[in-house]
């Protein structure tokens, strides 16, 4: 095996981290001697063990002159746990290959100079595309306090999320369905429109296939506190909490029944035509220390994302099939640009299938660049 | 090579004759003695000489003894040419492999069973769900005589195939224009509604990247024969003509004129909504010799194609941008169902990508089910 590639079972090891880490990155690391993996880790949990450590225990007296190889540039800070720096010159690693520097500006280049004050050699760059891109909620909010926000949505092939009807149940096949729900674990909140509460009254919790799974905190754009006090996302048995971003002027009132309820209620500054702030309300979030947001709709949320500039990435579903009219809820809703070349640009495609149903992600100018595709 | 890898040979020589065999299939061949290709045909242009022939003249002497690949069971009658089972015996030829049987049944088993009988073993059904695909709109034509229909268009990721100006210039990139001419080229027939002609002015003739090709013929949906006499598409230099689909009682005058400009007008019984009823189009459009249609749009045919259930296949090119609103054209228009349920459903998914654009065809039920997905 050559770098590339244990870096490669590295990352496969940092994905096992997918929805425990938050607001830490998922990193994971292998420790090679004389050619062979002889210890292996990865970050499990926010507060517990780093990956290094992980791996360099796990390899006990074996990683003395070996190599390590590890997604994220080691830290060389004290915070929850001691420093990995200090970890592996007393372990004895004779070499360090490195996917990405940390991008945490109170981080960057400390660990990988320290190490090499300390002479020993560290090799950076080693599939830093595919690590950025694990880790893009983690590089945008580590470098900007500001959530990573994704748009997703089901779409039938001509664009529609529900039939005129509001029919929705559903749009995509399980396959796809149990992917959002892989994301709702990962990602720390997860974002809908009043408008969806009423129609469809959802949950918005986690639903894995073996039963785990961590809730995002719900939160919901409710400018005029127009929420059902029985709505799910208020009574729903969660490990994560609800959170209502409303308009300055919404009910005092009504606004002490929720917090009552346990939700959190958010005031967000309005635009003259009554719309939420949503950069506002991205900076309230980030502050809050949620990292990372899903906007699942409706129409007009995700038309209002879109305008507000907060969106990173784009995570489309489309089924296979066609509503045939133009009756039913599009995928974005309100005033559209009136030339085709103003379009929102979205970049870095990439397609991916879940069963019959095809994915369409990519990012958005306002979002970072954090790898290359990896579609087909 | 196996069995399978020279069919595979045989099939991409046989797609060398897209476009210039209709309303003929696409055919390749080749000879295969001891183990080395010693003949390669392929059918070139209608008429001309069929692909077993090509191959066996290609070999000369070596196809005495030699295997014989042939994508489409050969013929056993006298046509444009002589049988080709004729020439496989007088060759010498050894063995036979077919890839799928002669879909016309004045044809079907024929020149396979014929070829049996004079004590030549013939294998069949070798990457036949390739051939069938390949040749679906021969397959559809030889066995229904109606045109096979493909829908095709170019939107955003949220499903608008021009904003509310109508400007579309452009939705999708070179690319996929480019594979929209390349398709132009291989049907026989483009079909546009009148409100494409009147907002767009289109001329909806072939531009390969080499200059070639051949232009499909154009057909209006124009039930009122509102199309002005100076429109592109009644004018445009072209290898193919202009064809104008009306109702029973537009104008015989307007009619005349048209005729005069070389168009052809067909009436064409309507609905009580005054809709053209494209079932009774397709047929005429089969009986003219038409054998595939390529329906470009704009929103209300696309939608009228697909309740007419004569659509074959899709192919919906995304393009990686986002319109954000829901005041564009979208891809259908019109009442469309109350249930998701009720969708038109589409099977047999394939992505494929055209630069930076995502294109998803698949197939339709009226569609006849012609080969195995070979997607991403």
């Amino acid at each position: 095996m050559n770098d590339a590639e244990y870096m490669k079972m590295a990352l496969e090891l940092a994905r096992r981290g997918w929805g425990y880490t938050s607001p830490n990155p998922m990193v994971g690391a292998v420790v090679v001697r004389d050619g062979a993996v002889v210890g292996k880790g990865w970050h499990a949990v926010v507060g517990g063990a780093h990956a290094e450590v992980n791996a360099i225990d796990d390899a006990g007296d074996r990683a003395r002159g070996a190599d390590l190889y590890v997604t994220l540039e080691p830290c060389n800070h004290t915070g929850r746990t001691p420093p990995c720096t200090e970890k592996i010159l007393s372990a004895g690693i004779r070499r360090v290959f490195v996917a990405m520097d940390d991008p945490n500006p109170l981080v960057a280049g400390g660990g990988s100079d320290y190490l090499r004050s300390r002479g020993i050699p560290v090799v950076t760059g080693i599939l830093e595309a595919d690590a950025l891109r694990l880790n893009e909620v983690f590089v945008k909010y580590a470098s900007t306090r500001q959530p990573f926000v994704v748009l997703k949505c089901a779409a039938t092939l001509d664009g529609r999320v529900a039939t005129r009807t509001g029919d929705a149940r559903w749009v995509t096949g399980e396959a796809s369905r149990a992917h959002v729900h892989h994301l709702r674990h990962g990602l720390d909140g997860i974002l809908v429109g009043i408008g969806t509460v009423l129609a469809d009254d959802p949950s918005l919790t986690t639903r894995l296939e073996d039963g785990n799974g961590l809730d995002p905190t719900r939160i919901i754009l409710d400018s005029r506190l127009s929420i059902p006090e029985d709505a799910k996302v208020l009574n729903v048995a969660s490990n994560a909490g609800a959170l209502i971003a409303t308009g300055e002027s919404a009910s005092a009132e009504k606004a002490r029944r929720l917090e009552q309820k346990g939700a959190r209620v958010l005031r967000i500054p309005q635009f003259p035509d009554g719309g939420l702030d949503l950069g506002a309300l991205m900076q309230r979030l980030g502050e809050a220390g949620i990292s990372s947001v899903l906007v699942e709709g409706g129409s007009r949320v995700m038309a209002s994302a879109l305008k507000a500039g907060i969106a990173d990435k784009i995570m489309f579903f489309y089924a296979p099939k066609i509503l045939g009219g133009d009756d039913g809820f599009p995928i974005c809703r309100g005033e559209a640009p009136s030339l085709m070349r103003d379009c929102t640009p979205v970049r870095d495609v990439a397609v991916h299938r879940f069963g019959e149903d095809v994915m369409i992600e990519g990012y958005l100018a306002g979002g970072r660049r954090t790898g290359d595709s990896d579609g087909t």
